[in-house]
């Protein structure tokens, strides 16, 4: 049966979009070639401009998608929830190449080549944010605390703890520094029974995973 | 009177250190030119190579030197000594050349062009541990806190808070994110009488630059 036209564009759209991700995740925004990622999706030049009109709007599209790799892994609700998101995170990113790309194509806008967008940080401290708002109507944080100030500063920390374990690592320590951010973390955040209960052990994290 | 050869040396070594992180702060790794760091400094290539077997050397030797800009800017003892190094590193990366450099190459390793060196990350956090560890002996940190660990995430925080900051304010609102960390962290490591007295305002850091 023929598909609807709709559905083999998407279908397209993310061929391209996974494609892009493998070789940005391989060789960065700058040694990336228009014509590597073609071949690899095996779609026409016409397919990706339709979709993605530069390749700067492809390494957009491959930032923002960050989320999407993790979100529909974690159930748990409140501040579990949170702690669940980043444990997952701690793991798909040794493997997930649409994740990979995404935080590689972040971490190099320092650098000039790479275009700038602050899309991925801001779309997960909002993710982020959602669920520190649940877990303060749950009674889960102390009195005081600003979901957007913790979810901005988680979502920091994050940052950071990837790229210093990817220098001593190449980030197979990542689920262990996540644990112990959750440890220092917790005790000015939670209420103590939720401190109790929270759990965030790398093992709970590679159980999540797909 | 003539300077001794030595001293000399070590003029031009820093000339070279500086005129180096300037160039490399602007253009990056892959566009820092041989020629204009030569330029900038002022000294021959038998000056630079005397120095700095290759441009990779420079590149190591000046994000090995981002703790010389902080460390002798901070005074207190224990725990506000390690509250202090961030402080004045937060406003230090706004302006001193060296730091910034030091901080862009080292985030650049995330992409191929760039030499990979941990050394930046690892002394950070030797000199934190050993902050943290006198913070310990004099009673300030609660049973059970591991100096290295907390060392660990500090300097994994202070990267990531960079990072994001640089993207959203051009680093401007770093001073009140470091406030922001310490206000998360403090009260799972700290005994309450330090908590009371450690501050961590922007305005403290401020008043301890150069």
């Amino acid at each position: 049966m023929a598909q609807p036209k709709q559905e083999r564009a998407e279908q397209t759209r993310r061929a391209l979009l996974h494609a892009a991700a493998e070789v940005f995740d391989e060789y960065g925004y700058a040694g990336a070639s228009i014509t590597r990622i073609l071949k690899r999706a095996g779609v026409t030049a016409g397919a990706l401009y339709f979709h993605f009109g530069s390749k700067e709007d492809l390494a957009k599209a491959v930032m923002n998608s960050q989320p999407e790799t993790l979100v529909p892994l974690v159930a748990a609700g409140g501040l579990q929830r949170l702690i669940d998101l980043t444990l997952v995170w701690s793991w798909q990113l040794q493997r997930d190449p649409l994740l990979r790309a995404g935080v590689r194509l972040t971490n190099e806008q320092t650098s000039a080549e790479g275009p700038a967008n602050a899309d991925p940080y801001e779309k997960f401290r909002a993710i982020m944010t959602g669920y520190l708002q649940e877990a303060q109507e749950d009674g889960e944080l102390q009195p005081g605390v600003d979901p957007a100030v913790v979810a901005e500063f988680v979502v920091a920390a994050c940052t950071g703890m990837q790229m210093y374990s990817n220098v001593v690592s190449g980030r197979r320590d990542l689920p262990e520094r996540t644990q112990q951010m959750w440890n220092l973390i917790l005790p000015g955040i939670a209420v103590p029974s939720v401190i109790t209960r929270a759990e965030a052990t790398p093992a709970r994290g590679a159980a999540m995973m797909p």
